[in-house]
């Protein structure tokens, strides 16, 4: 048997109680932390806590040479990632290998960031079109800087529509977790090259460390790229599309957004 | 201090560690039911299992005369619900009052369907668009039985982008829960009168008690109605866009979708 768990949003505490007692009663623990990771805990951290030994697999041992689940033909075997369990394409890879070996494999969800900013802003979930990432820029093979206009594009279209846009933001080895600042700057300047109007006069919404008690929420024009200082990862951005009253309300009330947002609506509303 | 609390997807188990502890160290907590309901337990059962007297808010407590948030301003207060907290307007409203009232609020999350689907059906997050809920039908002042349109357009619109939907499925107090045959059968009389071709030759995927041992996923094709024969509630429907060749291998080889689906595909995709 296989069991994916998700872990949730930031410490070791975030698991379900049926989570936690999988992992207890498991014969062997695996983690993968590189297509996400808890930034509120280590992995010592969670060995002490869980009272069981984990062990880490890195991105060979899922994508490339997933020897170990052979393991799991015989015994219980659980495997942790960061969120909700399965989130990527590499664990539905990695599940249907399993199915293909004839294990038996089930699924233990955790708090997604994916839900959690539906509650941390205000926004409301139905009123979200498709998500986006903003990659780091890069450097062409002819030494031209590149930044991606994808999410400029996806913000657009979602605008179209009036919908809202969640923006993911980069991880990168060398250059670290992306903040919302940069990620807004990035946006900026596509705006300044493209002059569609997609972030002119734009409300944005900056979230930093979900799930945990430093988490913080701020709402402003996007262009007030200084106003986004929230401090450490994780980060991700919301792009809203056209706003309810009560949408308004909330970005003004918990996250500090101007208070013109609220002009506009009808008394009574 | 008011604390927001998801529940998670299925029974009393389903809690974060961060949030069972909340709970038990609450002066007092409240739970509402009717947004979101937990299928797997009852609230003698949580009582019971957090060792708590849990009570139990009714629509308007939570609407029109939420008195009890007073106690928040002296006492830790907890606030319950199932699936991620703050998913509907309502909460977040609670929230706006409570913030409004001077009391302190923080949000401890919990898994939700809107992520739990990604997992169970191995479709992929960024490929989703705006998601859309089927209401039953209805008889109209002038007698007629009137379904809602609504569903076929948005899925219609994020078919035209290649994107998913995910369709939430009514719960009314006498009619009960949706069933995802129900919800079929509805979408395929639209398709019947409109003809644009949105529910023709589809493939739907039927996703059931999610977050449970017992939870079931079919997909097929969406003229089938009767081959998605899932059992007991929560149900929930996803019509799939464009499917990439890892989500068509999972809705066969974890769904028991027809394998012409992983035809067209290219060789070694």
């Amino acid at each position: 048997m296989l069991t994916f768990i998700g872990l949730g949003l930031f410490d070791e505490r975030d698991i379900s109680l049926k989570g936690f007692e999988a992992v207890q009663s498991a014969d062997l623990v695996y983690l993968e932390f590189y297509t996400s990771y808890l930034m509120g805990t280590t992995i010592e951290k969670m060995e002490a806590f869980y009272n069981r030994p984990i062990l880490r697999l890195m991105r060979e041992d899922v994508e490339q040479n997933p020897d170990w689940l052979e393991n799991a033909k015989t015994q219980n075997i659980v495997f942790l990632t960061g969120g909700d369990t399965m989130a990527s394409t590499t664990h539905v890879d990695l599940r249907i290998r399993a199915e293909d070996m004839g294990i038996e494999t089930r699924l233990i969800h955790g708090a997604s960031i994916t839900s959690a900013v539906f509650g941390l802003s205000g926004l409301q979930n139905y009123r979200f079109g498709k998500s986006v990432s903003i990659p780091f820029p890069y450097v062409s093979s002819r030494k031209n800087r590149v930044v991606t206009e994808t999410p400029y594009d996806t913000i657009k279209f979602n605008q179209e529509s009036g919908l809202h846009t969640l923006v993911f933001l980069d991880i990168d080895r060398e250059r670290g977790y992306m903040t919302v600042s940069e990620a807004l700057a990035l946006l900026l300047e596509i705006e300044e090259k493209r002059q569609e109007g997609v972030m002119k006069d734009r409300i944005a919404v900056g979230i930093a460390r979900a799930g945990s008690d430093d988490v913080r929420v701020i709402a402003d024009f996007a262009d007030q790229v200084n106003a986004f200082d929230l401090g450490g990862p994780l980060h991700i951005l919301i792009i809203p599309g056209r706003l309810h009253f009560i949408e308004a309300e909330a970005l003004v009330k918990l996250a500090g957004a101007p208070a013109c947002l609220l002009q506009g609506f009808s008394d009574g509303l």
